[in-house]
């Protein structure tokens, strides 16, 4: 049995009561944090809590080498973790659908994620967001600026007045993460600075910060740890603009009129 | 202290582990479950596995008498737990908002939901999913068929090459929840029978099923208990294509080309 959990969003608590269960009953217990990480724990103390070895693997460990994972859950119980919910990645996808073709059962334990979280702690309404897109540090996707189709994703949606959750780069492996200030700052340049924008920092934390004001002015605030993300709203009912003020400081002018 | 607790998806065993502390160590729990309920248990026995009064409250009871629920949180520590995650209906950030009108503190702990569960069971990357949209029972909309909204929803995301989630009607008051097949068929008769569908019933619980066939075959399934809903595929990916033949069963000659 192949048990892929979603570690939820922020510690060792984020997980379910049934994910919890499953991972401390499991004989092996793999991990990738390469997709995203908890930035409330380690994983020795992850480890030390639940009470069992995490064998945590790279990126190539889980395309290139998926072998030992798969042995171990055909010969047991195995559990693959990943922060958030499971099978954000195709690499997750992937590695089931190598388990199902050999036979092996699984199961899915879902995890909190980003995505909800954007829409639960903004207020904005969560069948108002249109597709997600991701913001890319310049570097690496080897222009400067912004992708073109990250800003034809944000103008897409805008003209159908939906949100855009906009999730900011991870390179784990150079311990970097895209502040919503920085994320703010390349869409104000290279987009729309007029836009309002919100960010959401911590989501899952004990201290969650949301911030909403244009993208401009976004760009100039100092929003404290990571895990950040962006929200480009679309068109405001009349409650989405009261929690933006309420819930995100707001300013009343900068807010387009509600629909 | 207002603190919105998502269920997650299923049963006792669904809610994450801080959720769960923090729903006992409340002096009073209310929960409303209008929007949508756990299909793996009762509130019966959600209280006795918690040991904790669940005082349920109807939609009026929100809506038109937060007063015993915020006098609640400004004297003590209130839970208020809704099933998947919390903040889904307007009537929780409006609750929200009136408790940081009287500068009672708020705290909101995540669930995972249907959203999630919708693309990490089927194998769709989330990111490539556009908006989503709610079919409505046709004596709920007050016509026959398929509101002009729901096509158009999924005609655009269609043309964009987006899958579409899309939430089946629960008339909780009536114990009536839309299944998968009853929508599909609604979707085949009134918009397209030949598009792909899939099917995803009972998610977060122990034995989800995932179907996918063109909507028209879909509407001839029986595919169980509740609670179900529905994803119309856009363009697929490779690897998405071979999650649905594989874990959901999908005809090969009914899938669009790769792209």
């Amino acid at each position: 049995m192949l048990t892929f959990v979603g570690l939820g969003l922020y510690d060792e608590s984020s997980i379910t009561v049934e994910g919890r269960d499953a991972l401390r009953a499991a004989d092996r217990v793999f991990a990738e944090f390469y997709t995203s990480r908890l930035a409330g724990t380690t994983v020795d103390d992850l480890a030390a809590h639940h009470g069992v070895d995490i064998e945590v693997r790279d990126r190539a460990g889980v395309e290139r080498d998926p072998e030992p994972i798969l042995r171990a859950a055909a010969e047991g119980d195995a559990a693959f973790l990943t922060a958030g919910d499971t099978m954000i990645s195709t690499t997750h996808v992937d590695l089931r659908l190598r388990a199902a073709e050999r036979e092996i059962e699984t199961r899915v334990l879902h995890g909190t994620t980003a995505e909800t979280a954007a829409a639960s702690l903004t207020g904005l309404q969560n069948y108002r967001f249109g597709k997600a897109t991701t913001l890319p540090f310049p570097y690496a996707h080897g222009a400067e600026g912004v992708p073109g189709s990250v800003r034809e994703t944000l103008t897409a949606n805008r003209e159908r007045g939906l949100h855009t959750l906009v999730y900011l780069d991870i390179k784990q492996e150079r311990g970097e993460y895209m502040t919503a200030d920085r994320g703010a700052d390349l869409l104000a340049t290279h987009w729309d600075g007029a836009a309002l924008g919100v960010a959401v920092c911590r989501a899952g934390s004990p201290d969650p910060l949301v911030a909403a004001d244009r993208l401009d002015a976004l760009a100039d605030r100092a929003l404290g740890d990571p895990l950040h993300l962006l929200v480009v709203p679309g068109d405001l009912h009349a409650l989405e603009a009261d929690a933006l003020v309420e819930l995100g400081g707001a300013p009343e002018e900068v807010l387009p009129d509600p629909v």
